[in-house]
């Protein structure tokens, strides 16, 4: 399994969490399978770049933060401490 | 055209002219044809996570850098100038 595959993987199911967007309704919002969602996330799938784009979107990330390592602070933040973050810099 | 399709094109073409790295040559190191790395400069081809991340090792900068808008700076750097920016913190 390729070292990018499983990135993309952890920082989905991350973003994914973030939210508590079940993985069907992620699935559901990028116009694919969930199974194809889970495989993702466990690093068994090879996404292209359209996808990536739409999962991102879905989630309120950009595409980079779904490859990034280690995963951005901002994948793990709760959405309610969003404010307070930009609010202190 | 995936806006993601766009910025990854310009920030591959950016990286590979930093390296002056012809498309051939790329495209050999990352076991494509010449053609798909044009393809994927002008925006037309939806490339995998898989060779995003061969791409990124090939030109030595991250898969992430190659789909971060705006460019990082470090891929319009010349490579020379990697030791002084270094020195400079």
């Amino acid at each position: 399994m390729s070292r990018l595959r499983q990135i993309l993987g952890r920082n989905l199911r991350l973003a994914r969490n973030r939210l508590k967007l079940s993985q069907e309704v992620l699935a559901g919002e990028s116009g694919v399978d969930r199974t194809y969602v889970s495989g993702i996330e466990r690093g068994l799938r090879n996404p292209s770049v359209d996808l990536i784009e739409k999962l991102a979107g879905a989630l309120g990330v950009t595409a980079a933060d779904l490859i990034t390592d280690p995963a951005p602070e901002s994948l793990r933040r709760k959405p309610d401490e969003d404010a307070e973050a930009e609010a202190s810099g």
